[in-house]
């Protein structure tokens, strides 16, 4: 059977990214975009160009650091867009420019409020713009699946006539069945004269838990790119994941005609670096993902067992990149069997790093008896989270009880200097945090905390994630101890730390939206908006 | 349109709580099984009665409180399985005994061992058997998707004709396209002479993701009975959630000639109960069930929000009982206002209850200023987990820092009478956790541990969750405090209350496997074994 190349277009980082909680800061998209990079996808939308100046920074970064893929940024269909979009990608071995106009009726009438004909009039006159800055130009017809199909291949007709490369047909609001999807799909090849002069693409997202079904649907009609996120995160109910379209390509070769350039072995680390930068856990029963979805492997009865994994397995976690191996590291383990473990795990760091990471690896066995896998992960995650070193701790004593009020007092250094609070609270976090607050002075506010054992032992590590916010943006912690206290501290300075370190004023965004337009009066750019295309 | 009745068989209770994290306790099973027959399931697999004895009682003790739906029981094709099911379900309203029996080659080869005419022979003589004791009888196919389909239409139609009323059609590896499901059920219906005298039924895992879309392929080709779970749980991956596939239904009524019996506004509220047992969050991104599936609705722009909703919803937050009011209670709020506000959730208590609440949400509104929805669920929640009154907390202090030993001293009550005792650890959960076993005097381990801060504030309360293990089981707990450590305590006592009050030995199962057996020999009945069917 010849193979055909499907294309995969990670949007990760622009609709996932848009999902409540999974925001990243530059060097998390940076650090994202290498994991993805070496997944092999094909495509990275790293962002919004116009939507805000970390968006348009953190772009421009992922075009310096990452050189395989095609780097996209997602525009309206206005020619300021395109120009910001421009900017951001052109530093990059390959970019591309995404744009995007609803079709539907619906769309037409309450949002844009424009005839079928100014839309596809302005469709094709911002491909042909696009176009003269750069060759790779993408155009997705925003809620094509409740698109009037006639109208739909004109449009797609005139778009790749006004010189797109790829045409994205979106179900946006994930109502779509596989019977839709296909047929919209096999319409358009069948129907589109230039059809074959275009890669088609299909961005399924999952409301009603059909995303990876219909994305499945619209390749066998002939679409030639998958729009996915790692572990299907985005916008309300995500979109198609990544994996789960991939692993049934890959399952399922007997009936899919496909192949992707996906390493499905750096599946399970991609999710993890995606888990370690948002601090949101996948979901145990998660497809492929998940803690459970090879469960069979570790409660399977030894009494025929590889009998057993023919019956019951039908993809073997070691293909997804799951390691069987949980070599259990002590405090007498060396620094080159502490380095090699990382390495297989996945974790490439500098001498310096190592060193660092060697050190409170030292710390956590002598208070743990055995540093299991999930500690070292958890260890290496906490450490690397981009936050610079400003405020450190020094050290902090908590009294607590039921009829006492919590106390603390915490002494943090910075620039080896030793600065002192104490402070009560309705609980011992509530003190701690208040104490260190006092003494960095920067009000902030908490706006979400999680504290989860990493191992099922009583002297587990606790490992807390944090979001602060203050007036400028919200950051992310994450710390790892034996104490929930001193994990809650260290998260907290973590997110401090970035906060604090940006707190000076930030480079003028070269394309700052405006409101004295007319035509953007029907298509708002604003946070509600933000959140809702494709 | 004609509208075809779908039957909507849940086997949360089955095969959900089988999955690793969402065992259940018979109370807790009761507690789903109400929540179940208010959502308008039609069958409730309530357990696999010879699995345990813990499962036989749970399922006998869901027949006598739950009357609207039919209760099924699983069953190996084994003679005492069936007599253990039918002991099992006969004080059921209605009961249904359900076996199965693999039937794809892979299956009888490495498993079983058995020839296609012994299975066949099997299935016949132990569908006939369980029909000599009860009306309803339902068989598996299990490994359907991968079974050679003319021996899976001769098995259907011989099951058909021994009195099976349900025949299952399970994919059970997950492993299935949505035009497998179609062929195999389309096949069975068009070649099957017999297959309009019993309810056809899909079962379908999530292994890659598409456990929703090949369910409604299979309802498409004719099955009429669709076996779901709550949230998708279940073995590995899980199964076809049962909000996903009836919204599907529902939502694209235009497409799908089907009704069902889901009354869909008690689904949110089925999610929170399946929650509040297990402890296992809800993924946000989870379509309909997850907090991000209708979060377009708090982004919304107020400009334009009725064109909007119109735009991007597919479905009303509402038609799945997410409610938009979160008004706020505080410490002059009456017990009026309280409990009308928990109505409104959903919740229903005795007075007694009902008072004891009260006034633990006065403590509440005592230390925190305002008491949201969320906070209120969460102190409900703590307090509804069935676990007895034994030992109380009565004080506690703790020392900690990084510098220092974690001391912890706690008092306990237990009828009356003050129990106090003082331990260290690496951190001060620990410490407390070690001091609250040495007065217990019952040696426990630690599974699993999560805290999470309910609401956005630094005032909030922290929601713990326990798993501690002796050597009978596991059990689970919850606490919520504004102080970390307090919830850790009282989710451990919750935890422990249930261990100590279980202590004593139990009723002895009636239906005990054995191992003399020769032809079970091949159908191991052990843990591993427990994990892997259909």
């Amino acid at each position: 059977m010849q193979k055909e190349r499907i294309h995969i277009f990670d949007t990760t980082l622009r609709d996932g990214e848009q999902a409540p909680g999974y925001s990243m800061n530059l060097d998390e998209k940076i650090r994202m975009a290498l994991q993805l990079e070496a997944l092999g996808v094909d495509v990275i939308e790293a962002g919004f160009a116009i939507a805000s100046e970390g968006d348009f920074e953190s772009i421009k970064a992922v075009c310096e650091h990452v050189k395989k893929p095609i780097i996209a940024s997602l525009s309206r269909s206005l020619e300021k867009d395109i120009d910001a979009s421009y900017e951001a990608i052109r530093g990059a071995e390959r970019g591309r420019i995404h744009l995007f106009l609803a079709t539907s009726d619906l769309h037409l009438k309450y949002k844009l409020r424009m005839s079928r004909e100014e839309v596809l009039d302005r469709s094709t006159k911002m491909v042909a713009y696009a176009r003269n800055k750069i060759d790779d130009v993408q155009f997705s017809l925003e809620d094509a699946t409740r698109t009037d199909l006639d109208y739909l291949c004109a449009v797609v007709e005139a778009v790749i006539n006004a010189g797109a490369n790829v045409v994205n047909l979106p179900d946006t609001v994930g109502y779509a069945s596989t019977g839709d999807l296909h047929r919209m799909v096999d319409t358009v090849m069948n129907r589109v004269p230039n059809a074959d002069k275009a890669i088609i693409a299909v961005h399924c997202h999952n409301d009603l838990g059909m995303g990876v079904a219909n994305t499945l649907a619209g390749l066998n009609a002939g679409a030639r790119q998958a729009e996915v996120t790692i572990c299907g995160i985005g916008e309300r109910a995500g979109n198609a994941a990544l994996e789960e379209v991939v692993m049934n390509l890959k399952t399922r070769g007997d009936i899919y005609p496909f192949e992707t350039n996906i390493n499905t072995e750096q599946i399970t680390q991609s999710a993890r670096v995606l888990k370690q930068i948002t601090g949101v856990k996948i979901h145990p029963s998660k497809a492929i993902g998940g803690s459970n979805a090879f469960a069979h492997e570790s409660g399977i009865h030894q009494h025929g067992m590889m009998a057993n994994s023919l019956t019951y397995e039908i993809m073997t976690p070691e293909s997804v990149g799951v390691k069987k191996t949980s070599l259990v590291l002590g405090k007498h383990s060396g620094q080159h069997a502490f380095e090699q473990r990382l390495g297989e795990l996945g974790y490439s760091f500098t001498k310096e790093e190592l060193s660092r990471l060697f050190s409170e690896f030292k710390n956590l066995a002598d208070r743990k008896k055995n540093v299991e896998e999930r500690d070292l992960i958890a260890l290496v995650e906490s450490a690397y989270q981009g936050a610079p070193t400003i405020w450190e701790l020094d050290s902090f004593v908590v009294n607590s009880g039921n009829l006492i009020t919590s106390t603390a007092c915490v002494t943090l250094k910075k620039d080896d200097e030793k600065h002192q609070e104490v402070a009560w609270g309705t609980g011992p976090v509530y003190a701690a945090l208040r104490a260190v607050e006092k003494i960095v002075d920067h009000p902030f506010s908490l706006e979400d905390y999680t504290l989860q054992a990493v191992t099922e032992h009583r002297d587990a590590l606790g490992e807390v994630f944090v979001k602060l916010r203050d007036e400028r943006g919200t950051y992310r912690g994450r710390g790892v101890s034996t104490d929930v206290i001193e994990a809650s501290i260290l998260s907290c300075l973590a997110a401090i730390n970035k906060m604090v370190d940006g707190a000076p004023a930030k480079q003028e965004h070269p394309f700052k939206p405006t409101n004295d337009h007319s035509f953007e009066n029907d298509m708002l750019m604003n946070n509600s908006d933000k959140r809702r295309f494709m």
